[in-house]
């Protein structure tokens, strides 16, 4: 039987058993609408409560706080930049936006969609290892600025942005704080006590939780128009018919990612070091971003003389996922945004492979990955036009 | 043990066991990202396809038309209306939008909202039958009227509107028109080439799909905004992970909807006209809207000196589950709107009832519900301080 050992947990992950578990019973027997009156609404509302709880703790929200349910962090994130632009720009009261060069697409081309209704917005680059700094942000807020948006993980390279930092100089400035919390949740510490960000995204597929829904935390006593104007769910903040067993699985997906934040800060980590440490004996091989700024599981790797689609075809065939970056633009064959933004050259940039590991992952297949990779790069440099010793 | 009668198919409806087990798999074991280029992405290729195939069936799309899949009918509701704002009116082209008195809140709600960024919005009424006439939609457009909003069957009475002609009148205007056909789908055929709108909205979970999961028809041609700025799934349409077992779910649920129209026609409506009938011989009882325009399902029933409130606990403590409109907002005790918007005086309006009906109701739960109706319109007539021969 083919081997399948899965490398791409930065795209989307396996949902837990248990949370599939848990989910199961919403779906065809305790199918109401939480929001009718009778048995079958309300029936729900001891297991949904559950799930908001764990959902309050898993980020350490005060229960003051609102936590509202998206259909994942796209939705949260075009939610707070779009209403910020009702609220804040269309009304006049502010006129610019900062964000970062490196944000997913589903904060930067709403950026650049913001842009066409007249909305300044400042992209801050990251610096050569791949960071943010908060100076930055810092020096480009002005009396204008409405919003601050900045990832707390870049989804390619893993690398943590300085979070705590910006959301007090956020608060000293009076400037609201978006952070999307994607590609943290699960992997580090998310405790918006300790980061007192305004607005937080997330998205369950992310974290061993079902896909098609995830959440919006919106401080408590912030105002944002609703996205989805609609029904009285979810206190008015956001109508549709509430997705039980999603809300229900993200809950205990929440609970799962925390209870395991150790073993991702110990077991995944050694896991994806090694495997790193071994790859980097290879030849003109390098490895964006310093470790002890980058997630526990995730490797954004180029190998010199070799397109990054060649060796993920390689990988393929011996039933190993990886990406070139990001699922939600890989039917494109560009060069990894992030690769040139940390100033790597045009062909390097076309090499980047991205690893990203999972508390599913073991020894065994790091040990048989890192074999395959390293016959994968030997063969595809033999074939290299670009590379040395090539043809 | 106690009943579990479920007639409250309207609000939200059970999942189909076959559409559950055609999506389970999809949960655990194929959890890839489509849009990932791996055996784990493309591997659920197929079985998406056959989704997709389903759900174009089950419209009778053409296959250059887009549908495009949201978390359900309340996004697609706000992206159709919220982008026409961005595409027609905030450009300066259009000012003026059309909808009923009768929408569901994620138009109407919608609605109020553009009303506040400077958007004309004319409402038409429903005549004393509470039905929409064309000919009233047809006299409000105007040369600023960007786009008409009709839902295709009213979500509290069932009754339909007649979405066809107004398609030809739209067309023959050369008018957008979106219609919100959340409530018909499964219930009577919709067919978007026999009724050409642009645009048309869907919910899963009202067909006995999953819960957090829709689409949004747009006829071949049709440009229009993404609400959801992202990657570029969906042709770029629509940003955000693919719900691959929602999309699996729905895409079965469609076509055993349409397998079912037969029996929903004959079984299901013979049912509750039996039921309806049973109900009518109660003196001082009126339902709402000609049997013969409304979906086969549905019921809206007033027993006048009867809170409807009232009624439903006690149809609730027999193992009943009905409602008094729509669930979204059933957490108000307020005045059923369209009992309302038909001229019924506010005392009458409060005591509506709304029963809906589905393929997995029997004959007995029918007969059952008639006889705990009649005792429950009996007790409380005699406590009642608005009936005469009551308190």
């Amino acid at each position: 039987m083919q081997k399948r050992i899965y490398l791409d947990n930065n795209a989307t992950t396996m949902v837990d058993a248990r949370v599939k578990e848990l989910m199961l019973p919403f779906i065809c027997e305790h199918y109401g609408n939480p929001n009718s009156l009778h048995k079958f609404g309300t029936e729900v509302h001891p297991t949904l409560h559950e799930a908001f709880n764990k959902l309050y703790d898993g980020i350490h929200a005060n229960e003051k706080d609102d936590i509202i349910i998206t259909s994942g962090a796209t939705e949260s994130n075009n939610w707070v930049l779009k209403s910020i632009y009702f609220d804040l720009i269309a009304t006049g009261k502010k006129k610019h936006i900062i964000t970062t060069e490196v944000e997913h697409p589903a904060v930067s081309a709403t950026c650049r969609f913001l842009e066409t209704q007249g909305v300044k917005v400042t992209y801050i680059p990251i610096n050569k290892n791949g960071r943010i700094e908060a100076k930055d942000i810092e020096s480009a807020i002005t009396d204008e600025t409405a919003l601050v948006s900045v990832m707390w993980a870049n989804n390619e390279t893993g690398l943590i942005f300085p979070i705590k930092e910006i959301s007090h100089i956020c608060i000293q400035k009076g400037v609201l704080f978006h952070t999307d919390a994607t590609q943290a949740i699960g992997k580090i510490p998310v405790n918006v006590q300790e980061c007192p960000v305004d607005f937080l995204s997330f998205s369950a597929h992310k974290f061993h939780g079902p896909k098609g829904i995830g959440g919006l935390y919106i401080k408590k006593g912030i105002s944002l128009t609703p996205f989805f104007h609609g029904g009285e769910q979810m206190r008015g903040r956001r109508g549709g018919t509430l997705n039980v067993p999603g809300i229900i699985g993200m809950g205990e997906a929440m609970k799962l990612a925390n209870d395991y934040l150790d073993y991702e800060n110990s077991t995944v980590t050694k896991m994806r070091d090694y495997l790193e440490d071994a790859l980097l004996k290879i030849p003109d091989v390098i490895v964006v971003g310093d470790r002890k700024h980058r997630v526990p599981n995730t490797t954004l790797i180029s190998i010199r003389g070799i397109e990054g689609e060649a060796m993920l075809w390689d990988l393929n065939k011996a039933g190993i996922a990886c990406s070139t970056g990001s699922a939600c633009a890989s039917e494109d064959l560009e060069a990894n945004p992030v690769m040139v933004a940390i100033g790597a050259d045009k062909e390097l940039a076309h090499t980047a492979v991205r690893i990203s590991l999972s508390r599913f992952n073991t020894q065994d297949e790091i040990d048989y990955t890192i074999e395959v990779f390293k016959k994968a790069v030997e063969r595809l440099r033999k074939i290299s036009s670009s590379y040395e010793g090539g043809l």
